[in-house]
């Protein structure tokens, strides 16, 4: 007598959820035989929807936002400040600077950050196109909004190198203590920049 | 300027996936995020085996047991013993049985349990079927295989009270302390029922 298991469409489904950010073996089964058992449309639903994303969303030409439309949602918006290019590295870390409410110009995202490691050096990025924006829109400053980490030290570098030739304000987001948080769960390279880039108070 | 948000296709992704069990926003976000950035076939993937599994899979009309044939594998298989039939409310109980490796004989899903609150009767579910299988395979043992909360217990008395008139012996499973379970972590009910299944030890 052979050992049962689930027929292959499911234990292929398994092995896709499995594949998932965040889906371990036990969620990935979990969610399949909830699909197995749901008696609704909901998980032909959800296969729709993956699919429509992958056909309609495309990135946009001019920063990098995901887009139906032939330039996404800001680009498109002309009462949003034109003197402003916000570069960061991945389209997704709009959202969260948009969130804030603060920033009324436009992004520009580069898809990446310099990292050897992972064979990403400057031409893989969206840098050629981010010059090509500067020479034709004009800004009057570029914000580097890339991540605190190794990799987005070094592209920014990298950038204020190469954008010093250009008629452009370069600055790059403050780097100190995180909102709430005491200096007794700082780290010690948190604490130092923080300290490195200390404002005047009124006194 | 108007709050910029996700496109309505990844809001409607992000909205599915939040649906599936065990996902939260934040992991659905995520995870429609890794399906925006990916840049292989990967994300198609996965929306083409949930439909597969949508289309192609089907209760097996004897069990009720996932299967692609008209059979499934286990009631196709005619080395399994015919005389044992295990009653489990769900297909999906019927493969940690199948692991155990210990039983080697057939299934019977019903397809839920008797419990009123949900609005399920003992004519929701495969009851029946069940009968008239007994009447056509006329098996030595019927073993309820179901839960061991209040809706389990419920629908095990009333199948037990059905098949009295069935030249059918019906088992259940022993409740009792689990393995590898101490004394001290079991609960009240589960030690009452363990004493009161006690078995006899060679002296």
């Amino acid at each position: 007598m052979k050992r049962i298991a689930y027929p292959a469409a499911i234990q292929a489904l398994i092995g896709e959820l499995k594949r998932l950010p965040g889906i371990g073996p036990r969620s990935a089964e979990r969610i399949a035989l909830w699909m197995l058992q749901s008696r609704d449309a909901r998980p032909l639903e959800v296969s729709r929807v993956i699919r429509e994303v992958q056909e309609s969303i495309h990135a946009c030409p001019r920063c990098g936002f995901f887009t139906t439309d032939t330039l996404c949602e800001i680009c498109a918006d002309t009462t949003r400040d034109a003197a402003q290019i916000c570069v960061v590295e991945q389209p997704t870390d709009i959202l969260p600077l948009e969130r804030t409410g603060v920033f009324l110009g436009r992004y520009h995202a580069l898809g990446g950050r310099i990292s050897p490691l992972d064979h990403v050096g400057p031409e893989e990025l969206r840098i050629d196109a981010l010059i090509e924006r500067i020479k034709a829109e004009a800004p009057s400053e570029i914000i580097l909004a890339l991540g605190s980490d190794v990799e987005g030290e070094a592209t920014a570098n990298y950038l204020a190198t190469l954008l010093r030739e250009l008629p452009v304000t370069v600055t790059r987001l403050a780097q100190g203590l995180p909102a709430g948080g005491g200096l007794e769960q700082a780290d010690e390279l948190t604490l130092s920049r923080a300290l490195a880039g200390r404002t005047a108070v009124k006194g």
